[in-house]
């Protein structure tokens, strides 16, 4: 700790809103510099006030001017360097301020023009200007959640032992074989209709002369859709790894719940061989994320009803979540169903529970978060673990109110003639997943994970309803800024 | 701390052989349950040995079998289950072992077919074997400094008040501008040539009637080859943001240096102003790394020389690093050239360092890590702040001895004029990066950054000299197995 400490001290970076406004912090008798930009700007006659700014929390830092001329140079969205001297404040809403003796405009912002300058500005608005819309509060927010979480959720794994690997990014499969994968192609491949503004690029020149041009890789590549192959790899030799990823569906859905490129925790581990022991870690991974307290979390959840923070509260609690089976679900759902007629689609064994269903169940009859297992195998890929019963899985989904699908996970098949029979039925190749029988022929242990969506756990943690909204830079069908 | 500890106790999952072995692990009474693959098996005539591995540290937990015969059916690479009591070990070597009661074997492993029970294993049958070669104590040690190095730069960035962000990896840039980045198709963009398998799919009968397919993202999709730009938006609202993010390059080179999918490290501030004060965080951040003690350092050390070894622990000491400009260090090459003709290439005021050169600054002039700062203009790309002489940028290469450039960065142009020059300069169309100019034209502050690759780092820092053995699943021109 002490290295840690020295070592901090040895940057030169000057302390953040944040630290200044952290309890505890010594009011300052030598002046300070503070650096940010002006959210809002006050002038009375013998006084003037500024709140300013620079994102490392949600409140801002009241800067009082007894010189109100100092702000005649100040408007909304400028960057400032602020001289002055830390004092505990007599006003009421903060318990700081900044008495400023000297101002420097390091970056000037015409209110005239400036796209955040506006009264109204709409979730539309905010995703054109994607480049800005960090300079809300909200979103702003939304970026230092995401930090918090990841890291609560990195010291959980870590305390059980897990370890954090990287897995690729670019790979030879699609795991979850559902056509939605992108292609990844280098310059000296990419056929030259698609290269129009490249035309006279050398590294094109290849293909002109009819002839296919040979992969980059030796093989087609795509972008990864799950890491969880590869993370079974790395399972079989260091027993517990997870990872926080990208992953990349070329879907042309336009919902609430899907991007092109988003974030996944995807863990597996050894030795396992429970599908409640899989949900357990599950559940512990979650409720730690729930069980944050901050400004951030508090800002985002503000508009929410009394109903929904209870509800949180009562999810983050000890006491253990719902579970139950797939065909218990469809029972009570068909109950339900030819009771008052509630679903559009009739909840029938064998297919897909559809949305309406998943929040039915976690909303009435879970009034929480419900985990739903085993699945029948025709619903689910090829590597879950068939059941004893021969025709359901090992998995859940884990559903929650407001959301539907949070968690998918199983065990792992690790019998291989049940891996291979699973791999014909969904007409893969086998030759192109040697390697991950190998994995099965040799020393290969009772194994299970799961995988998280990462903006899915933001939206249902803040109720910021659209996962566009809680990823900085989103990507979906159709648009990509930046 | 408290919920922390309920939370995990909360999962179901057993210790890991790293927990057991850790100082201050009491001696179990009841019997235990331990999982993992053997390593070695010794049998006696009255008692049995073997060493059982989970992954989860270099050392193994030595198994003893008062009944020889319980190990018969034990062989290298096999998944066991163990029961037994731990005790405190009577030889040398281990602090702990377990007495077996009952062993369980889960996984099997043929010895006569198993690809890494072989004497020999070079480094390129290890790659071929990609999937398996983390089973090697050697890969393992790898990828769990990987972990503890990420976690050890995440706790600094967060002391300092950085937000962790996650930036795309779908672009619609080439940030730096040198031609090597692979492009993103969806399946309705890939044309027929290249998808022979997938010939019949009807995503891609969309291109049957000749005309090129309408981009998925509306236009054209790359991956990203650094995150500086996106970052840089960031630092314009939340003053501080890192991320440790996959890169793509499609480099054609084959050194020991390169991968075509890497993961590095790159930080944003806004508020700074000084090249040093850049050149002072990294050099925190990478001090931060280098004091890590633990044994995965160890054993991937351990055949280092004394010297190395002495260089690392001068290197992590608070002894600050050299700086030195671009024009004095040329100034040394050239001394050194015409004293003895020691470089293949003469060093030129204006060239780029040759690797030659880079080294023996790292090596000779500085004795260990020194910062190269103030190239010319026109070696570095156009987002580099021009220094008041008019012809150097406001930047740095960080050189590491056995290695070269570690670290790049810089402070960043935040004048618009200048920066638009850049561009011109650089043929960029100004208007695909209006969003880029926006962060300058409101309230654009200083600010700076840098980015290190993280591969190169573990390189350094261990001494294996191959990237491609300081990730688990590498890429490079011409391999990408899984």
């Amino acid at each position: 700790m002490f290295l840690r400490r020295s070592l901090a001290t040895l940057s030169s970076l000057p302390p953040t809103v944040r630290q200044l406004l952290a309890p505890g912090t010594p009011s300052s008798s030598a002046p300070i510099q503070v650096h940010g930009w002006v959210r809002s700007v006050r002038r009375q006659k013998r006084v003037a006030f500024a709140v300013v700014s620079d994102g490392s929390s949600t409140e801002g830092l009241q800067a009082v001017f007894p010189d109100p001329s100092l702000v005649d140079s100040l408007s909304k969205g400028c960057a400032v360097k602020l001289t002055g001297v830390l004092v505990d404040s007599p006003g009421a809403g903060q318990a700081k301020e900044l008495q400023v003796q000297a101002v420097d405009v390091v970056g000037e912002c015409d209110p005239e023009e400036y796209p955040m300058n506006k009264r109204e500005m709409n979730v539309d608005y905010l995703r054109d200007h994607c480049h800005l819309r960090t300079r809300t509060n909200h979103m702003a927010a939304i970026v230092r959640l995401r930090d918090s979480t990841i890291r609560t959720l990195q010291d959980y794994f870590t305390t059980l032992g897990f370890t954090y690997a990287h897995t690729p990014l670019i790979v030879s499969n699609d795991c979850e074989g559902a056509g939605e994968t992108f292609r990844v192609l280098a310059p000296s491949e990419v056929p030259p209709t698609s290269t129009a503004k490249q035309a006279s690029s050398s590294s094109s020149a290849a293909q002109d002369n009819g002839k296919p041009p040979e992969h980059f890789f030796g093989r087609p590549a795509y972008l990864t859709v799950s890491s969880q192959l590869h993370l079974e790899a790395l399972a079989t030799s260091l027993s517990r790894v997870y990872t926080i990823s990208p992953c990349f569906r070329a879907e042309r859905s336009q919902t609430g719940r899907h991007l092109s490129e988003f974030w996944m925790l995807e863990a597996e581990w050894a030795f396992t061989n429970k599908v409640d022991d899989v949900c357990q870690v599950v559940e512990g991974a979650v409720k730690q994320a729930l069980s944050q307290s901050n400004l951030d979390l508090q800002l985002l959840r503000n508009e929410l009803p009394e109903s929904r923070l209870e509800a949180f509260e009562k999810a983050a609690s000890a006491e253990p979540w719902t579970r139950i089976t797939y065909t218990d679900a469809i029972r009570e759902l068909e109950k339900a169903q030819s009771a008052s007629k509630v679903f559009k689609y009739d909840p029938i064994w064998g297919s897909p529970l559809r949305s309406e269903h998943e929040r039915w169940i976690a909303e009435q009859v879970a009034n929480g978060p419900a985990f739903v297992t085993d699945y029948p195998t025709e619903l689910k890929p090829f590597y879950m673990r068939l059941n004893d019963d021969g025709k359901t899985v090992a998995c859940f989904d884990l559903l929650v109110p407001h959301l539907g699908e949070l968690v998918g996970g199983s065990l792992r098949e690790e019998r291989m003639a049940s891996l291979r029979k699973g791999m014909k039925r969904e007409g893969l190749d086998a030759g192109s997943y040697d390697w991950y029988l190998d994995l099965r022929k040799f020393g290969g242990a009772p194994h299970g994970g799961f995988g998280l969506g990462f903006e899915r756990l933001m939206s249902w943690m803040t109720g910021v309803e659209n996962v566009r909204e809680c990823i900085p830079m989103p990507r979906w069908a159709g648009r990509m800024l930046l």
